[in-house]
């Protein structure tokens, strides 16, 4: 019997500012990754997220990032390694400890927004946040996109690598995505992406942007839930698989769960 | 035997700004009171200060306070409770997984500044923060002023209390702190310091600016660490009290420690 | 024939988060209260604000407030007067050099938050805002709760001072606001409220929630925009004005304007 | 008669945290770069600092920077043009407000650490900076680093541009600035900086690395104010450069100043 992980970005609320339908897209994830306070999240919004997160028996991640509010993470920052390393860490620790108050834990650990995008490749930025890892507890999954030099430079540290697809992203022949500058980068139509994710799961790839089937390895499908539209895109997903006899059911879950 | 601990400020460095000095206190000091980050302290000067503490064989404290960087925590804000709560099992958590990464751990919270001030007699924002403190770790202590009212509050709700008395500030003959506000309310002469704390040590009481000798029941002495003069004082205040055979021991040291 | 300034808060969204409509609410008021980054609103975010308020030819003031982006300004603060003063003359300031760079003005003070309640009565932190105006431009009218002991504060010291109503809010016979803690503090039907501000604007008072006619001297109404009840209720306030022939000018107009 | 400003950096203290010595240095320099909150600085000690300068006669720049307190500005970010612009405009507006407030004013802007470092080179940034200054005032010149690129981007659209050459730093025979992870990049013995300043004034050039003269095209000299050692070289540079006739005077003064 095939399973699946689906993961989303959650607690990305901010003081009085609302993100998201944390709420709304509970019930069709599996795994939560859960902001950290440096690029979304104060500590009060991200409690009750732990708390909705437990009550859904979701799986909560901490979604660590750059420390740039007002960018929201997504401006890539050249942040010497000591520096990032304590900033992953005191994220990491901050989220346990809310975790243990909500009555639940912190499973792994996802890099948000520029983070993630240049630690993917950037083998001294990825250091750093392994080292982080690995200084916090070094059990911690660290989820990768698939096909990423980081999922090679975390397993020669030691991490267990969880390896992520995009649900609604397009994806070049060779395994990579399609730029978001480019056209065709991001797919809108919930059908179609639900059928390409159960032949993700079924297959172990999918049809490239050049036309190809491209084998892609992923334990966990990422998912969105900051827009109606998305939320939709992710329920017509978790759908289509269950009545494919998929599971779904956290990378991270313990048995019982 | 008598024993007594000694408690100081630490890591309120905050990014390039240095504050203290921390390396000169350490070998002084039984227990550091290390910045979360929220009135001071960045994850990687925070860090560098733990494992400072821990080469120095000194337990290490959550020095928790308002979220006021410019204010240095020192400012009175009227913080919901549920957000004071989350704000500092968040900074107790950072330390934490810090502590962790620097071979030492979390093993006690003190609040800080206007906190510090706040909950010693208000409830409200007194249990706000013992609420935190249980969350994470309810056998965490905490430290509270010398006969305030904090300690029964936090006593009521089963936290174990640590009483500390100020080393260079001047009491009441009702156990109170002469305010800030008063001439007379800082002492400055080291050996006065330093013999009054003996008194404190030995007799369990000081003179009260009104002349008489009034009871202190403190297990910990809070000794400054800002200045060349703080850290002299320091130094004499030890210096006297382990010529009179008082041991300078953690009150949270572990056996063997 | 009879004029009246409407005022509604705007800018209040901060890097990837939103906050109220600002495109829908512009066309509906006089004023525009622009956030000035320290409760809410990035400089590029308000830099679009301002401009949007020039296309619809609103007047822009700046609705400054204590350095508290997490707690949106709501939180009360015990700041020093010389801080107070130095963070507001910060604050218009950096919107003037904005309001320059959109083309337009900034024409107005208007206090946020618990900085507005605060300094309505407490008469050292109202003259701290005071002084920051008049060190910046003493011709600037400051925008005050109608009745408030703040209105005096200000004249005193030689400011223009606006005085302003709530449209949506309950007052007490005295012309005091009925505390939001009390139910009946909040109306929430369109067309009561519009009915009020008219009789306010007319007559130069309104029903207070003991059932008598009570005399409000208001140049100004506040109205929301954070909602889409709001927005509507907003709305029709304007359309029932100008029906009965008022005009909706900004109180900071200029001739032609 | 010769005459050359020296600059300093300047209200880089934050909050309770203390940088550099403004009352030691003011004395010796005829241009402040104030910082405006971005990377160092907090409104009251701005303003503080901006008064010190007006009591002194030296002229106050805007020091403008990335948003990055923790990392001093010193970070490089990827940040958008209209942010870049806006978060320009920002600071140099606060700066202008607290100016006035202190009776002096803005009269040119410097950008600060690694947003000064990339847009020496980087013309999208650059072009960010120039559109942000032509924005709030197309009078107030611009600080470049001699024979930047920068000064062309600037030239180009219409700034006045001031070039600066750094007091303590080595130049390569292209008139480069030989990179800090050099060994001999920076100088160490005052008398050497000194007649080597000279020289620049005098022959329009000095010694590079190579051996070789080297023309470089100054209209400031940049010193620096944090630490006793850099405070008595700048003195020293002063004496010397006053013993031989030249006047020390800010680029921006006024007539009669």
């Amino acid at each position: 019997m095939k399973q699946i992980d689906l993961n989303s970005d959650l607690g990305e609320s901010y003081g009085s500012w609302r993100m998201g339908d944390d709420a709304a897209i509970l019930p069709v994830v599996s795994s939560a990754n859960v902001a950290c306070g440096f690029h979304a999240g104060d500590p009060a919004g991200i409690l009750a997220t732990l708390n909705a997160a437990r009550e859904n028996g979701v799986v909560a991640g901490a979604h660590v990032a750059y420390p740039d509010l007002v960018g929201f993470g997504r401006r890539n920052m050249d942040i010497a390694s000591d520096e990032l390393t304590a900033d992953v860490i005191y994220q990491i620790g901050a989220l346990q400890a809310l975790a243990r108050a909500a009555g639940t834990e912190v499973r792994y650990v996802k890099p948000h927004g520029a983070l993630y995008n240049t630690i993917a490749h950037d083998k001294r930025q990825a250091l750093a946040v392994i080292h982080a890892i690995k200084a916090v507890d070094a059990a911690l999954p660290l989820v990768v996109l698939a096909g990423s030099p980081l999922a090679t430079f975390a397993r020669e540290q030691g991490l267990k690598v969880i390896a992520e697809a995009f649900a609604d992203r397009a994806y070049h022949a060779d395994g990579t995505l399609v730029s978001r500058r480019e056209a065709a980068s991001v797919l809108h139509d919930p059908q179609q992406v639900a059928l390409r994710m159960l032949q993700l799961i079924t297959e172990g790839g999918l049809i490239s942007i050049e036309g190809k089937f491209t084998p892609i390895a992923a334990d966990s499908i990422c998912v969105h839930g900051d827009s109606p539209g998305a939320i939709d895109m992710a329920r017509q997903l978790r759908a289509l698989l269950e009545h494919n006899g998929i599971i779904i059911r956290a990378f991270a879950a313990r048995e019982g769960e």
